[in-house]
């Protein structure tokens, strides 16, 4: 049996009267998970819509807690951390994380960052030794697949695209997942959303197609 | 006179009893700060810390919002646009913007995040125009100046640098401030944090030579 986290970031939600204002990155993270359950139909899915539930922004005494070492935490500092523990469990069960994301001003919504800097966390996701010289830090996990479900409004953020040097969202996430144990990187995108036309259908309907296909590569 | 936006976004405090848990790029912000109203006396200063006070995430209702005409916002969605209506206000005074911040997780911090969802408006401050192809955002303030001060734990972000592909900070703030009517960006870096060592006091050092000698140009 596989655990999944199904990580949702965009602020709008699937089930609007208008069809145009439900979200798309949201929309293809259920058909990805909708086929996989499918495939794999013992696994077990976890999952968080951070747009509708975001975290909180870490503060100063999180950060102070953090490297406080455990057997010195106070009871304040343990209940300043006890959001990142669930989230950390999650990822540390999970062996397939799944992150839909529609781009925001070139990168992540906030509430995703909010989520990447509640989890990549020292001892906990990542050790961090200066005896490994220029190189300190190195993952804690290992193993972990992850699936990045985007959708864009413009194109041409793949590298040698017209936009790839305004791409903070794929690229981002992608460094990240690094420090939570993923090994295989994929990118589903959606794109031009906001052109509205051809090209965007068909860019959503590669997307639909390529889920299909990793899915079964997966499976 | 000129009127500065001065925007912090660290978690860390700058009062702490421990110095080394100041906040690095607050404290190389207000030095630029305290530089530029010497040399530039009568001059007015915008403050925001949002390591102390986050401003809200984006919602669906925020976008529906902001895609309403004005004249046909309720009193709900305008209340919701306070906040944005606000922040951005402040921008367009704001003849040179300074943002500090941390490199958290290989990029802002989700409070600056959160600010730049705030503020970067369609019809505020960029215009989408589908008559100009495949590039239709444009923006609508000008001339203004962005001074970047940043703080890494670790180093070589610079294009050409051993992290250059991790850097989702500077490039993304220097993206962004495009759509905030900058059209002239400063970068001032301190590095090496996490490594305590010579290299980080140098690197502070030029820092802050660095500030000095913008404050000269600039004023």
């Amino acid at each position: 049996m596989t655990t999944i986290l199904h990580i949702d970031s965009s602020a709008r939600r699937t089930d609007n009267s208008v069809q145009e204002h439900n979200s798309i990155s949201k929309t293809l993270a259920a058909y990805f998970i909708d086929k996989w359950v499918t495939f794999n139909d013992e696994d077990k899915v976890i999952y968080r819509d951070l747009g509708l539930n975001p975290p909180e922004f870490i503060c100063q005494d999180w950060i102070s807690a953090v490297f406080t070492p455990d057997d010195k935490k106070t009871d304040k500092q343990k209940s300043l951390l006890i959001l990142s523990d669930t989230l950390i469990e999650e990822v540390v069960k999970a062996e397939v994380i799944v992150i839909s994301s529609p781009m925001y001003n070139y990168g992540m919504p906030a509430v995703l960052k909010a989520w990447f800097d509640q989890v990549v966390r020292v001892n906990k996701t990542f050790t961090f030794d200066l005896a490994r010289g220029d190189f300190p830090l190195e993952p804690i996990l290992s193993g972990k697949k992850l699936i990045f479900i985007s959708s864009t409004g413009e194109f041409g953020f793949e590298i040698g695209g017209i936009r790839e040097n305004m791409n903070h969202l794929g690229p981002h996430v992608k460094t990240l997942g690094k420090y939570l144990g993923v090994e295989e990187f994929y990118e589903i995108k959606s794109e031009y959303q906001e052109y509205g036309d051809e090209r965007h259908e068909n860019s959503l309907d590669e997307a639909y197609l390529s889920i299909e296909k990793l899915v079964q590569q997966l499976s």
